[in-house]
């Protein structure tokens, strides 16, 4: 029994997105450091990346939310991620944690937990993630998904149980849930898995939309949504991985601002 | 009482850097790195990042100009950003300063000025940044300048007779003065705002365009202009960030080559 | 006495990729790891990079090839390339070594010289870093050679034989050595050497080839003829390096999906 986010909620919570130009820390992977920040900036938030132990718990801090993304991580960036998500944890702020290929690596998979075992506001990964994560996966493939995402819908569900917070599936329906209510969103385009960085960039809009959003599964499924339509708008435009990567960035510029 | 950098003068110094070919070392925050390469490459001049201890001060005594920004630092890559620096100085080697979001955190802001103490041939900095700097601050948010380029004229003189050096305040006015003297350059365009690494890659080409003319007065005032007249043509042509960004490169080129 | 790669030969070899999607682990410098990521994609490849030391070997023997660029070496990351090396070798993968830089700095020199040992698969460099290699060099400039890709096809022999692989040197034209034959490419767009990244990213995609052909002579002549025609098809809709860069990546894309 899922339900869709409606069309007047969404609208509203990019309204309040592009008014508040929420600040979101970003301890990401090194690949997609640029378009996670291209991506905030055009739908209208702020992006912040301090990595040093020495800042980055205090920089989460002042921030308005925290994302973490697993995609490359190494002894010092993971002591400063766990410095961010504790100074996020401890004043209430919203935390996305983006488990990148996990149920490929067993040090990595190790590692994941224990940020899983952090209480994250959102997990946000593909169908093979997820069911790793909840201890159902058959192993992935580096970042690629093997499963689609509907056959991941009851690990998410499993796996928000234990975190007490939401868990979005991505694929070619996005699935978004509590544990208890289930919001899914159809739509976007297939060419976005041929450009690097839009899954990840979307857990960084799904952090931007927790700092607006009380409700976490509607600001998640808002963030889900946002990009759906960014990319179905973007592949009308779009020859190819490169003009799809550009179309999108003005795509979400223009559904944030109204251009 | 502000002047113009004269549009011959200006020319003169777009190709000699063309002519030159700068090669300028980097050693900038993760976020930007690809944007500072190919800004760089598009305006003329030749890019190297080199971040070892081993190397980074041996490649700026080769080099013809260092660019020091301090976006992402922590421990290991201040060392190698220090010895590149005291090679640079020792050679008389033209070097930037860009003091990322100074102003907002303490252990920052204590790195940044000992950078300061080194005598940058040029800060580069939005409003709030060298208002901070300058001890004139009320503490920027993130990388967002909060104040206006004309509140932090002043701010700009002092830091500039403190250093020696030359001090730029870009926003929507830049300002540029070595405490004596203040240049403005007026025009740009808002979508560069949406577009992470404008302001970071302006640094570098500022330290490109500091390697072919000695007036560092006007040799930052000529990096200036061109990306306001490079923001200008790429608005006529963007529709959004995304190609707003593909834009401003296509017209760093046409400027810088004649195209 | 050179050939060239039959266009049969070209079309299968890309058939072969973007059917077997092969998983090429990139250990990659910091400037070009987005454009990197994306031209694997748009040619149907699937790109990884995992960089600690605690996984880098484990994920290299699951891969398919494996890059290694030394662009930015510093201290941990060489130690997590020679396990991804070490790795790959045990288990026959292929892996490509790109010596950035090759012949400027005694430190990164020594560096590529413990990789060159371990026998790569291919090496792929410009003109003034093969002849470094092959200890005929006069010394590069950063990044940029100075010598036209002709002048080094006796050093890629040379340094063929002494790591039993093939050597590739691009320039305007490509030449692709394994000491006893040379294939060599011609074609291309020189706007291709005002965007960062054309080269490495180059130098993944021939890991990509080697993961899907046996013979790597033909592996990597194809990966540049690939390169070569998706050049020369984006140069006619570039007007600069910022759409160059798009138009290169929908090329790659429309040259191997046939679109």
């Amino acid at each position: 029994m899922t339900e869709a986010l409606a069309i007047e909620e969404f609208s509203k919570i990019i309204a309040k997105l592009v008014k508040t130009r929420p600040l979101v820390h970003c301890l990401t992977n090194e690949v997609v450091q640029e378009i996670t920040a291209d991506v905030l900036l055009a739908a209208g938030a702020s992006p912040a990346m301090c990595v040093a132990e020495e800042e980055a718990g205090y920089f989460a801090g002042i921030s308005s939310a925290v994302l973490v993304n697993i995609g490359t991580p190494y002894e010092q960036r993971v002591r400063s991620m766990k410095l961010a998500v504790q100074a996020a944890r401890a004043k209430s702020i919203p935390w996305v944690l983006d488990p990148v290929a996990a149920g490929v690596i067993p040090w990595r998979d190790s590692l994941i937990s224990q940020f899983v075992d952090m209480n994250p506001t959102v997990v946000r990964g593909n169908a093979s993630e997820i069911l790793a994560l909840a201890g159902m996966g058959s192993g992935g493939r580096g970042v690629d998904s093997l499963d689609s995402s509907s056959s991941a819908v009851s690990a998410a569900s499993k796996l928000a149980e234990k975190t007490g917070g939401v868990v979005v599936v991505t694929g070619e329906t996005d699935y978004i849930t509590d544990s208890r209510r289930i919001i899914e969103v159809p739509g976007g385009n297939i060419l976005a898995t041929l450009v690097v960085g839009t899954g990840c960039s979307l857990s960084a809009l799904t952090a931007a939309f927790c700092a607006v959003e009380e409700d976490r599964l509607k600001a998640a499924a808002a963030a889900c949504m946002l990009a759906k339509r960014a990319q179905e708008r973007a592949a009308r435009a779009a020859k190819g991985p490169g003009s799809f990567r550009l179309e999108y960035l003005d795509a979400l510029y223009g559904l944030a601002f109204g251009r």
